[in-house]
């Protein structure tokens, strides 16, 4: 067996998230019925950084699965291509170690929220970023950030119905980008609590809007508890940007992020 | 009773084209439904400029009805907004005499078909562009594109179950513009038949693509037979980008295409 990690783009606005459950299409599933007809199988497993929620995109997503089929890295994206639906699509993929693990080896992810606030809202764009009504201000908001940078317990933004028991987590940056007319809020994280980003991006528009200011940021993080912390931003302008897997490509990324957005490609 | 016009704008993946129909989800029901409300009637029809097929944008369709109600021509599309889906957005709403007609008083009409090249296919992309695999050389589309303005009997280039019995239509510009890594088709005409831009797609690809001359075309349109013209193109790629109730904003749109690219909004 050959285990491989295959990178994928997907659309989310047909699925209802990543994770495969009981009812509703999911990116899991469209993944496991392609490896299950490429490899002649009734199921075909695989393991994914983690999922996405429902109506939330994937940029570079990671996932591996094993195989005994002797297909060249070249064709991998070719042949899971050839029986996915239109709306995800296998990028690349290599050979990984045996050991290797797509969710417990990241060193850290990227989340990027996708708002718009110019006009009215714009039919083409609702299902790829967040419409808010009236003004932001870009430097309010970057303040609100740098309070969140460092480790911090995020008890107070994630949902009130996180299973998990550690909730401390380290974002190493969180960046405010002006794209354009768009705002884009951009998360670079160790890892991520369920709907952590949508929360702090809807206490962070809370605070751009002017109706909070910045220092409540430590507060809200102090008082460990949802209620706290501003409203869940919908799905729809959030994408999981990156996966890393090394410590030098997220070294890589967050140098790339201080450079001038004009100098980024 | 008042005459309005109202300027719509449709994302058509949703919608099982404009026009109302046994089964299937359309803009018009969509409208109808929105007047219903406002009207407090059980329905309430409108008068579109034409139908578009299934998966057929709108950016500037155009649609009149009738109405008792004061609402002003400002509180017009907010009213309708409220209260249709958010793949229908209503922009703008002007009075207009009671014999004006959506359909019949149009001078012209504008189609863009949205093509790129690049790549492998774009999950984000698929309901708003159509992904053409190897290189699409403009010059030839460009001089294919010229056989076909004018004034034609298109009976080659329409759907062969088009009902009309007149398939005569005047192209006023057919013109091929580079929009970034995009390949744009834009067709300026008096109206076009069923299906009509979407075969002229078809066509010029096949030139653009090498496999046929741009001198094919007068011999297509010569054969009044459908099959002698190129495949359907997908509606994904197409808009219906504008429609024209006076000379004068249609010779302001023909002369806005004569600008260079940069020099256009």
């Amino acid at each position: 067996m050959t285990r491989i990690l295959i990178r994928i783009q997907y659309d989310g606005s047909g699925f209802n998230g990543y994770q495969k459950q009981l009812n509703g299409r999911t990116v899991q599933d469209a993944l496991e019925r392609a490896l299950s007809v490429i490899h002649k199988a009734n199921s075909w497993p695989c393991t994914s950084s983690g999922r996405t929620d429902t109506a939330v995109h994937g940029l570079n997503q990671a996932v591996h699965f094993d195989t005994p089929l002797s297909i060249s890295m070249e064709r991998w994206p070719m042949a899971l291509n050839s029986v996915l639906p239109d709306d995800v699509q296998v990028l690349q993929a290599m050979t990984v170690p045996a050991g290797f693990h797509a969710r417990y080896d990241t060193v850290g992810k990227v989340y990027r929220y996708r708002i718009y606030t110019t006009g009215s809202r714009d039919v083409f764009r609702r299902h790829y970023a967040h419409h808010v009504k009236g003004n932001l201000d870009p430097v309010r908001i970057q303040k609100a950030a740098a309070h969140l940078e460092g480790t911090h317990d995020f008890t107070s933004m994630t949902s009130a119905k996180t299973e998990v028991v550690d909730k401390v987590r380290t974002l190493f940056r969180v960046q405010v980008e002006q794209n354009g007319d768009d705002l884009e809020l951009v998360f670079v994280g160790s890892g991520f609590l369920y709907q952590m980003v949508r929360v702090l991006t809807g206490t962070l528009l809370k605070i751009g809007s002017g109706e909070w200011e910045p220092a409540i940021i430590p507060q809200i993080i102090a008082r460990k508890d949802r209620i706290a912390a501003g409203p869940t931003a919908p799905g729809n302008g959030l994408y999981l940007e990156d996966v890393f897997y090394d410590e030098e490509s997220l070294q890589a990324y967050l140098r790339e992020l201080d450079e001038p957005a004009g100098g980024r490609t």
